[in-house]
């Protein structure tokens, strides 16, 4: 038996609080037999209920920690730092900063996680800020198979400069390899057209450092609809870009399902064809379903810190917890740290900027 | 009758060129039998040709302009602009600005256009440079009306300014106003949260700013989902995350239709399957039919111009021809220019920023 791994969970977060939280804790705890623990932070009254509520009780396994406060999924991150020093977000960190859990996972507000873990956890050295990264489903992708292409950032930071654009391609491209065991990820950077002659200066320039760089298997600019193609493994822009563009994605599937739904119940004939055809939706469901696509990693940080979706299923949230997992098993934050060292060394040994050895 | 209204088409541009050009030309005279003419603008030798294949003859209605050169859909705008003066683009684009063709429609390099377009046409007083603007579908619209939220800028600019937004803003509004006869547009800036605490500077200033102006019905904040939501008529962003957005939401969709063939071949039964949903498929892909919304505007201009998909299909082409034609009999660029006007002066009277009345 590996050593136990526990994950710290924030209970309150998300909109449906311990509803979804947990549910997908027992799940894990099911499927995970021998090697996980997990701690549930929040409010101990009504997480005893909840667990009562699903013929559940505390265990060595199953640890509750108590959390007076709660971060509202509208407050302001400088708020949630300063006024909500004992929420199950902020304890949850604390276990991690403690070493009394090795990943945290949270469904709460976004811009207050970030804010908080990186206040609790700081992020590694030559790293300034966190970023968010997700996984998306892509052409070749399918229902079984977890392949896809990993985005960042997604919203952790807006206006980032070259130099940030840089470490998240160093980063993305890391937890990558750590985790799906690819040799040397595809890294793409994201721009308006694959011309040499497009984009804005921050994408030029961060282009010149990626081509620069050995340790990164840099393929050039892709588009926004390169996010679904399976070009790249990994896929580098600003915050403000991805946040936008995976919102649109989300947006344009959304349309399609409600058109589909509207086409089908047209009339007798159409209703009639939609049950027949029914099968065959859930699997088009099933490959792209968000909740086997939830949990975001907070990169950057010195420990792992993974965002649920606030409005995940209990499918969505287990699926965020098994996200925590395999990077403890992957030891992401310590790769992560080690090729940032490797590639600052190579910086100082060159600074005449020839091309660096690998 | 009405006067008649000519088009100039530069029928080299685009991935087909005169094959779905031609067509779609046929197909836009026969559709406006009285007050539609067109100016073929290209390789007089290919375009009569063209013509004879489609049993078609030029005429009074259906003129050709031989221009002796073509932009290629991978060159720098800067070269087109200078070695390129007889191009087809550049020749429409001058049979615009020389009075003998109200509107220009072309499907060729978009970067080239912008300039050429920009450099030949100028944009109007108080405008600094042209958005591009198109139509996309929503929750609301369906297979007959036209109805869908209007993005801008989709890829003309890099880095814009909140005073450039706030120009786009005006001219989005304006230009919704005159072709679907919308009173009070709802105008919404893109950001990646609703809440006043999210966003960067250059949205923040935007969102100061029209939240000042009264000629404009400023709803506020909106998301990369709500391009498909139906919540604003107008959605204003710089041309860098429009670009991004609108290929993420095309290639989320690609990726659904992909899904969807693959699992209707899974096996007989899906196949069949297939076959009996047939009319809701097509239904669906009528609604979401990329060539319905194909036509972008070049606002800003002195006067209309029309981009096309560089790969749309022959009823795409003609869609964008019948967006030319709307926008004349809108008088588009005239609206435009008295609006700016009217918040120019209304700036002047107000210098101290109280409140501008409408």
């Amino acid at each position: 038996m590996d050593h136990p791994i526990t994950i710290a969970i924030d209970a309150m977060g998300g909109d449906q609080g311990p509803r979804v939280v947990v549910p997908a804790v027992l799940r894990t705890l099911a499927r995970y037999p021998d090697r996980v623990r997990i701690i549930l932070v929040g409010d101990q009254k009504l997480l005893r209920r909840s667990l009562r509520l699903h013929r559940a009780i505390e265990s060595e396994r199953l640890l509750i920690h108590h959390a007076s406060q709660v971060v509202e999924m509208d407050e302001m991150p400088s708020m949630a730092l300063r006024k909500k020093k004992d929420s199950s977000m902020r304890v949850s960190l604390n276990l991690v900063k403690s070493g009394k859990a090795q990943a945290c996972v949270s469904a709460g507000n976004t811009g207050a996680l970030v804010a908080t873990a990186k206040f609790v956890l700081k992020t590694l050295p030559g790293i300034s800020r966190p970023a968010i990264i997700t996984q998306l489903p892509n052409m070749a992708s399918d229902a079984k198979a977890q392949a896809g292409t990993r985005v960042l950032d997604l919203g952790a930071n807006v206006d980032s400069s070259p130099e940030r654009l840089f470490q998240f391609a160093v980063m993305g491209s890391v937890l990558t390899q750590a985790v799906e065991g690819i040799e040397k990820p595809r890294v793409g950077l994201l721009n308006i057209g694959e011309e040499q002659i497009k984009g804005n200066e921050q994408v030029k320039e961060t282009a010149a450092m990626l081509s620069q760089c050995d340790a990164i298997n840099y393929i050039g600019y892709v588009e926004g609809d390169d996010m679904f193609t399976g070009v790249a493994d990994v896929i580098v822009t600003d915050g403000f870009v991805g946040n936008v563009a995976l919102k649109a994605a989300e947006g344009s599937a959304k349309l399609i399902q409600h058109l589909m739904k509207k086409a089908f119940r047209k009339n007798i004939f159409t209703k009639i064809s939609g049950i027949i055809v029914l099968p065959v939706l859930r699997l088009l469901r099933k490959s792209i379903d968000p909740a086997r696509f939830n949990g975001a990693s907070l990169v950057g940080l010195r420990s792992i810190v993974i965002k649920s979706h606030g409005s995940t299923s209990v499918f969505g949230y287990y699926h965020a917890i098994r996200v925590a997992i395999r990077e403890v098993e992957s030891d992401v934050p310590q790769r992560i740290r080690h090729q940032v060292e490797e590639l600052l060394k190579e910086e100082q040994g060159n600074s005449d900027s020839s091309p660096s050895v690998e």
